[in-house]
């Protein structure tokens, strides 16, 4: 069994993210689909179900999308009556690194929830972090970077 | 007084990103600065510096960065202290949506981290959303869609 990854959004955001993606794992993942809707011939709709439909039933599917309230995700949602695969919206750079990372046998719904709740607390104002680091005259913050 | 907005990342995240946000919101911002690092001649550093400093002080400065721990964001978060803008990392579609189309006397650290804690929540996880919807047979749910 394999897992194969989608990554979907209006415009261009979804090959830019995956690009930066690529560019700090330098990991290619071998069942990768990218839509970057109405920037290409075909409608949205065709482009998903083509991808949904093509895969073995046996895989598993882990579809990434840029906004909730936006159509991409949409024709997503719609699509979990019909078929199998987990769907995360509001995607951001360390929810792609967190979940496309995980093996095969360990990616469940569970693991997946856990990975949303740690994806969100990434996103930060850093203004905060900083004056708190000033009054604490505390240099280790400034020292949690790693890439 | 303008608001001069920053869009960084390692690869081009940034670039994709912008446009999306510009494909759904049909909106150009006049002061607007795309870095997408590691991929052009010059330097993170020099890039940022470069930036920063050609803003006229009395302008407002909203960065968005790729991701926390990364090198973009630290060379950002290093410059908190030399120079004053606002900076906020994790970036999704919600936040730049959100923070790109505040007006500039509306801009503060409140509303900032109002904006980045309702980004947070459109990290989601849909499949859970969708079995709820299932429970309730509720139906409402589902239209809850904009674009």
């Amino acid at each position: 069994m394999a897992v194969h990854y989608i990554i979907a959004s209006h415009g261009n955001m979804a090959k830019g993210i995956y690009h930066t993606y690529n560019y700090i794992t330098q990991c290619e993942p071998e069942n990768l689909y990218i839509i970057n809707a109405y920037t290409e011939n075909d409608s949205p709709a065709i482009q998903i179900d083509r991808c949904l439909s093509g895969i073995p039933e046996e895989d598993k599917i882990l579809v990434f999308t840029d906004i909730r309230q936006g159509s991409i995700n949409q024709l997503f949602y719609t699509r979990l009556a019909q078929y199998d695969f987990f769907l995360v919206t509001g995607m951001n750079l360390s929810l792609l690194l967190e979940l496309m990372t995980i093996k095969e046998e360990e990616l469940n719904e569970r693991k997946i929830q856990q990975v949303v709740e740690e994806a969100r607390r990434e996103i930060e104002f850093m203004n905060i972090r900083f004056k708190a680091g000033q009054l604490e005259n505390d240099d280790s913050q400034e020292n949690d970077f790693m890439m």
